[in-house]
């Protein structure tokens, strides 16, 4: 059983079965009806109105947003293990004009407005110092943690007051809904988050994240940008029919909610190895080379971190059943 | 039926068939045995070796291609009305880090050895001018005319002593080679061609393309800009699986063939109306509003063009049977 | 006598004195008295607010100022002969981010409101066009023409109407004011002119141009871009002591009006051989090799151009006694 | 007595002169014949065959260099100090199109191989990761060490081992060559220096800094990028008059000793306050608010840094006479 990553999950057969069924003669890019129906579609699932554009990966969905809110000339304040900052090989800079990725500091990849507000407190106000626009941060962040609506609107309340953005990079934020059971809107808008890359991919579809504008009115740029970084596909409406699978009764949460609870397990067996807690579907614990030897001849894969760490990932086709021989094993180390 | 563009046609069986096939565990971005393999298989194809890179829209696959051939402080030469400078929202200036486009002019969206070298000498050698770094052209034209081998051969053999690079758009690039009954080779490498974008989305793929790179040592530098650019999929199996399904059994040109043999009985009963040859999959003719509103009304669907003119396109799915009715309300209008 | 251009003229001798006078001990960058009094000078002088920044070269200024105006993935329209087109070496792309120089024609490399609004509604709307966010003009032209006051204000109208930004390039600003005998005002703001690049260095200064924008709350975001560009020098009173000499007594207005004087001497030498009505201080003219050869022999410099044709640019420091000799020389061929 | 910083020190005299004598009609831009006489003269300097290009500021030289070493998907090591980082607001990004600054520590804004070779350790190879390109440095640092030729010898060498490109940011070259004894070479290609931002302005040049090609082969895309930047002044040959009066007799090294001279008596001084070892011409030292207030009241100007620190900076035109009285206030406190 794998658990490199829930990139490397099946896709859910319920979105395989709506892109078969989008196959037919539509319009072109995002002409067609099931793209035209994302707006109201995600406008109810979040209690308010938002806009959003499909786009393939979650990369491109966080450089878009971060382009939105911040200018060339501009900085943007997130951890300094992010995955805008460590995975994304300069796309921000890229889709920003050169903007400048500020790291800061935090326990478990985890901002908090203290570290936030210190950050700030260090850059001049010149005109020879990038002046900071936006704050970007990872719920799940890159060590598994799940910041809760509380902490996430401390944050977006210290943005407001320092004339920031506030954008979420959401590649698992199914997990994050899911691990503190409130609604999408807890931990977006009504914490103060601007822009949501809302991940699918990782959570049962194939390519497909959505990009979500809590104001609307900023979608006439994104979707020019969103052409302009080749990322307006040419036959949306597949992506479009994964997002409106995802979202048929509410299979998002349900996926999340499984691979949390498979974390969950694997996390009780780890104990004293884990590195962080399990609040989502990433574990990370101590593990030596021997110990990750004998889990891997027993067929657990997974990928190493710093020396004596690993990272495994829960999915949301992970069954108790299927997690269970590995928490044996861990527990058997 | 629908004749709107080959982009709204649905995707060929075998393509989903081999997409349903690769949902199985695998590794994450292009690491996976489908991914993996493309490298041969597309070597194979076009008797040499070459790199290639899966890509997700014919946008991407050209702006990645480009800023591989030139500079941010260069220029590239291209058709005024070709797609990477009237259809792609300033896609190879964000790629290139702001490359200069610098139209040119030809009948049927063509350029030649002649237009070419006219518009190079126009161009002053002093550091005030942005120099010329590559040609790009497309086969198909934006007219839908192909390019011969010989013809494309010739420009190659301009840009070589001219120190330029020349990329193909071969968004239709198989309807090209279906057309001209020659191999791949012939309209690429052969005749000087440093990078293709060979498109498979509007041919019977979903959504993939193959960013195809003759100097197989640029591929380094092209991953890392994919990656950048955000388009590096995280279950890139699924793009992968497209093209190894679009090759298998040649169905790329069966396809192509297809779809040019329908426009063939289109183009011969549109006869005088044809405001450029029929060489590919694309329709271009005279068409008054009040005939246009006959045939739309017969249940036709085409794009409208300059006034008192009309684009229709063929595609792989589009049968004999499909287009005579059209055809026929052609030929009586 | 050397006619080339007047960036090869001397500098005026003000101009020496005023920056010999402000090398004292001052704050760095544009905190010194001279660069803090730069606003409330070109104030009176706009009979408006403005905000003003000076910038060392021409190039500078006009890229700063359409990285104001115009996003990266928008375009800017302009004569295909600009400066900015043809000899700025890619500076806007840069300074704008990738943004998109669209080319428009006229004669005499002057746009009109019938040219601009001809060429905008061939640009299509949807997201896949690059749209134009802004239109700059040179003033004079390329080919020495002085657009008045009243031919400004319709380009300024349509650009109103159109939703464009109105950039000005005004390395020859003086002299169409000269020319015109209007205000700076008249040739600007009243006009509806947004931000104008009033060049000094061709008129007397050393390197010294003025970023004029009549809407000062821009300037915050052009210092900041400014700095970036890395044109904030560090002892940035040098450069305001240019501008605040060639403001003093009209020192700008009193050269402008020297240069065209000489101009119109040799121009009506030149009588039909003139490409171009003679408006400012550059004269184009035909003149074959042997005649070209024959001024030389005199001791004449001056650049050729297209085959056949020649062009003389006249100075602040040529006086009449100066011009008299070509004149002469030229009524001779 | 001001001690702000050496960019508020007048203009040498022999500068004055320099450019006085250049006013002459020449050819624009750096055709005329000073600036087409650098080369050689820095080549003599250097003692080895450089390309040199003048430019206004020292940003837009540091900003170019990096632009020549590093792709825009690329990344440049640099302490977390450094000028670049920290006071040029984002010009590398502009000029590189978007390379990441990748910060480093090092005690006194000093880089040390152990420290480059930890950070380069940390950087995972995938394309996920922003790859380093080279290493850029400053000497002086920016709390004024000077790396001695050894020492940046040997991250000359780890920079070769690592296929790094080094550069160095010399706004306070000079000083750092004067503190040393050694020669210009020493301190730059000797020790694996590429590219050399050679600054003059601080030293007692107006506004003229060289950037210094150990690699020739560089100079024709160096002198494109500066034109893009807008950086070709169009009456260059007034900076290079600059440079040309700063090397006559050595100017520019009698002008550092002269600073780190005056800097070395208030040093003295300042005694146990000194934050850092004072090796060139900046002092930072320990003052309280009631100390800095008096110090001011006696009429001498600073900067303050961090709470309860200052900096104060001396210029080719401290005297020993000038400084005194600062070293007898210290002394007093």
């Amino acid at each position: 059983m794998q658990f490199f990553s829930d990139n490397c999950a099946p896709v859910h057969p319920a979105v395989l079965a709506a892109m078969a069924a989008a196959n037919a003669t539509d319009a072109a890019y995002d002409g067609d009806a099931l793209s035209r129906a994302l707006d109201a579609r995600f406008s109810a699932l979040f209690e308010r109105e938002v806009a959003v554009l499909w786009t393939a990966t979650g990369t491109s969905a966080n450089a878009l947003a971060l382009a939105l809110l911040c200018p060339p000339y501009g900085g943007i304040l997130a951890h300094e293990e992010a995955h805008i900052i460590a995975d994304e090989c300069g796309a921000v800079e890229l889709q920003t004009g050169g903007a400048r990725l500020i790291p800061c500091t935090g326990e478990g990849a985890r901002l908090t407005p203290k570290g936030i507000a210190e950050r700030l407190a260090r850059i001049g106000r010149s005109v020879h110092q990038t002046q900071p626009h936006a704050v970007s941060l990872s719920n799940l962040t890159e060590y598994g943690l799940a910041y809760a609506p509380d902490e996430l609107a401390a944050i977006g309340a210290l943005c407001r007051a320092s004339g920031l953005a506030l954008h979420v990079d959401g590649a698992r934020f199914a997990n994050a809904v899911a691990a503190h059971g409130c609604t999408p809107a807890d931990l977006s808008w009504r914490a103060g988050v601007d822009v949501l890359s809302f991940g699918f991919t990782k959570n049962g579809a194939m390519n497909a994240e959505a990009l979500v504008l809590f104001e609307p009115a900023r979608a006439e740029e994104a979707r020019r940008r969103r052409k302009r970084a080749g990322h307006l596909l040419s036959k949306g409406r597949f992506l479009a029919a994964q997002l409106h699978a995802m979202l048929a009764d509410d299979l998002w949460l349900a996926n999340a909610r499984a691979a949390n609870a498979a974390a969950a397990i694997v996390a009780k067996a780890a104990g004293a190895r884990l590195l962080h807690p399990v609040e989502g579907n990433e574990i990370f614990l101590r593990l030596t080379p021997a110990e990750a030897a004998t889990l891997r001849a027993q067929g657990f894969g997974f990928h190493d971190m710093a020396p004596g760490t690993a990272r495994l990932v829960t999915s949301w086709h992970h069954q108790a059943a299927d997690v269970a021989p590995l928490a044996a094993a861990l527990a058997a180390l």
